[in-house]
C-alpha cells in the first residue's frame, strides 16, 4: 500500500525481505519481480530521478516513441501496488547492517519532517544518478531544454543528433573527448566549457585538426522556445546558433546513504556480480549505480536479476513446503 | 523497408552491417538500437518464437498485464521498419563465416521456397529456444492451454501458480526437481511425467517424503474449457483434478544455422562475454540461446548490450568526420 506518514506506524514492526532505494526502472523492476515472487517489498523514492525528466523514452522495446518516462514509472508504480507492495516518497539518509537486518533510516517530507526507521533482510540500491547540468542564475532557462532537445545521453539520442549543429556542453578537459564519439553522429560540434576549466595546448590541436570550434566563455542563457533550443548567448553578448545540444558534465551519484557500508568500487560506480550482487552479501546494486550502460533496459534487467538473487537465497534457507493434506491421505497413488 | 520474395534483389548487393537472427523481444531490442545507432541491419524472423505464444506479459516494465508477447513484437517490427530498418520472414538455413563478412543462408516461403544469400559483418544470434510440450496425437489440445494456465516459464508464473493444484509435467527423472523449487510457490503440486521416462526409489521416496504424487501413465487428453485446463484424462480413463500447470520438459534450442561455426558453449547455451558477444569477435548471442535467466527484460537488455557493442566496433574502425567547411570557414574562434 502507499505508505504516509499517517500509516506507516504498521509498517514499523515488520522485517521486510527487501527495500528497494529508489523507484525508478531498475527500482520498479526489481520491486514487480519481488513482489511475484511472493516476498515482502517497500520501494523508497524521493522523487524527479534521471528518468522521471524523460521526455520520450525512444529505445525501450514495447513503448511508443511518445511514453515519456513519467508514464513508465506511473505504470510500474501502480502495477506493484496491485500486487500489495509498499511505496513511500521519502529520502533514505543512512542504511545501517545490523548484521541479519540492515536498519534504513527515512526522512518523510521536506518541512516538518518525520524521521522513521524501516528493518529488512536485503537492500537493493536502485537510486541512480542525475546529470549535472550547466548552472546558470536562471536554472529554469536550463530545465526548458534539458530532456528535449538538450540531451544528456549520446546512446539514447545520438540518433537524433544526427547531422545537426550541436553544442558539447563540458565541465572538464577530458569531457571533450565526447567530442570524438559523438561525431559519428554529426561533424557540426562546437564546445563550450562555459569557463569551467583550462583546455590544454594538446586538446586544442586535436579540436582545430577536426575543426570543432571551442568556446570557453560563460553561458548568459539558453535561446529557444517551447522546449527547443536553437542556440546560447555568451556573457559578452555573442551568440551561437545551434540545432541540439548534448551535456557531458558528469553525474551526481545518489549513494550517500551507504556510506557507512564499505562495498568494491570501481571510480564512483559500484562493483557487482552477474546477478547485481555487490560486495555485501545482502546489498544489490541496480542501473546507473553500478559499472556498465546507463540505459533503461539494462536498470530493467539488472531489477529482473537483482530480485532473483535475493529470491534464491530465501527460498533455499527457507523449510521446504510438504502437501501435508496428501501425506495423511492415502487416496494419491 | 519489409522484404520479401519480390523486392529482396535489391538487398543482394549490400553488406549489412549486422543480420539479426530472430525477431523476438531480443533481436527486436538490437535491431532497434543498431538502426538508432545509424548501422544497417536487416532481421530474418521465421514466425511464431517463444514470445508469440505469451498471452500476458507481466514482468516486463512498462506493459499491462493485458499486452501479449504478439504485440510487443508488432510493435519493435513497426517501429524497427520506421527507422528504415529491413525486415524479412524467412529462415535462417546457414551462416558461413567469410572472413570480413559472414554469408547467410535464408529459406523464404514453406511453399515454393526460393533460397537467398545475404551478406553481413556482423551476425546477432536472437532466435530463442522453444519450450517442449507433452506431446499429444491431437497437439491442439495442447496449445489450447499451453502459455494460458498451463505454464512453461516458473520465474515468469509462479506467482500465478500460487497456492494452487499444479501438475508438473516433466519429460525426464532429473526435471522431477523442479517439484522442489515450485514448492515455493504452492505445496499441492503432482508429477506427471505421461511415461517418457523411468523414476528410481531415491526420487520416489523424496516425493513421498514431499507428499507429491506421481503419475507415471501416459496422457489421454487435458481437460477445460475456454483456454482454462482443469486436469489431465490419462490413457487408462482415470481422471486427474488440477488448477494450473508447469511444463518443464526442456527445450528446443533455434540454433542450427550455427553448427559450422566453433563457439563456445556451456551445455547448450552460448558463452558470452559481459556485452554478449560469443567467442566469436563478430558473432553476439542474445537471451535464451545464452547462459543466464531466460526473461523478456534480460534478452531486451541483451539487445542493447550487443548493439552497442557492434556500434562500438565499427566506430572505432571508422574514419573520424570533420566539420569539413568550419576547417575552410576561419569565422569560429
Amino acid at each position: 500500500m502507499k505508505l504516509a506518514k499517517k500509516n506507516l506506524s504498521q509498517r514499523l514492526d515488520r522485517i521486510y525481505d527487501a527495500i528497494v532505494v529508489g523507484g525508478g526502472a531498475g527500482g520498479l523492476s526489481a520491486a514487480l519481480y519481488l513482489a511475484r515472487y511472493r516476498l515482502s517489498c517497500l520501494v523508497i523514492e524521493k522523487g524527479k530521478g534521471r528518468s522521471f525528466w524523460m521526455q520520450n523514452l525512444t529505445n525501450y522495446l514495447g513503448l511508443s516513441h511518445e511514453t515519456s518516462g513519467r508514464d513508465l514509472l506511473k505504470d510500474g508504480q501502480d502495477r506493484f501496488l496491485e500486487l500489495d507492495g509498499d511505496y513511500l516518497r521519502g529520502f533514505v539518509e543512512a542504511v545501517t547492517d545490523e548484521g541479519e537486518t540492515f536498519a534504513v533510516k527515512v526522512k518523510i517530507g521536506k518541512e516538518n519532517s518525520e524521521y522513521v526507521t524501516f528493518r529488512t533482510k536485503y537492500v537493493v540500491a536502485a537510486s541512480g544518478i542525475i546529470d549535472k547540468l550547466p548552472q546558470l542564475e536562471d536554472m529554469q532557462n536550463v530545465y526548458d531544454y534539458a530532456g528535449y532537445n538538450l540531451h544528456v545521453c549520446m546512446i539514447c539520442d545520438g540518433y537524433e543528433i544526427g547531422d545537426k549543429r550541436c553544442g558539447l556542453f563540458v565541465g572538464s578537459e577530458a569531457a571533450i573527448n565526447t567530442a570524438f564519439v559523438l561525431n559519428w553522429f554529426t561533424p557540426y560540434i562546437s564546445v563550450i566549457t562555459h569557463g569551467t576549466c583550462e583546455v590544454g595546448a594538446e586538446m586544442r590541436a586535436k579540436l582545430a585538426e577536426h575543426g570543432y570550434p571551442l568556446y570557453e566563455q560563460p553561458i548568459a542563457k539558453f535561446l529557444g522556445h517551447d522546449h527547443t533550443m536553437t542556440g546560447v548567448r555568451f556573457v559578452d553578448g555573442s551568440e551561437l546558433e545551434l540545432e541540439t545540444g548534448l551535456v557531458a558534465m558528469g553525474s551526481h551519484y545518489h549513494n550517500g546513504y551507504l556510506k557507512e557500508i564499505d562495498l568494491k568500487r570501481s571510480g564512483e560506480n559500484l562493483v557487482t556480480d552477474e546477478m547485481c550482487r555487490t560486495s555485501h552479501p545482502r546489498i544489490f546494486a541496480l542501473g546507473d549505480l553500478k559499472q556498465g550502460l546507463n540505459q533503461i533496459s539494462i536498470a530493467v534487467a539488472d531489477g529482473t536479476l537483482a530480485a532473483t538473487g535475493i529470491w534464491r537465497d530465501i527460498r533455499r534457507s527457507s523449510p521446504p513446503r510438504r502437501w501435508e493434506e496428501n501425506v495423511k491421505d492415502s487416496s494419491a497413488p
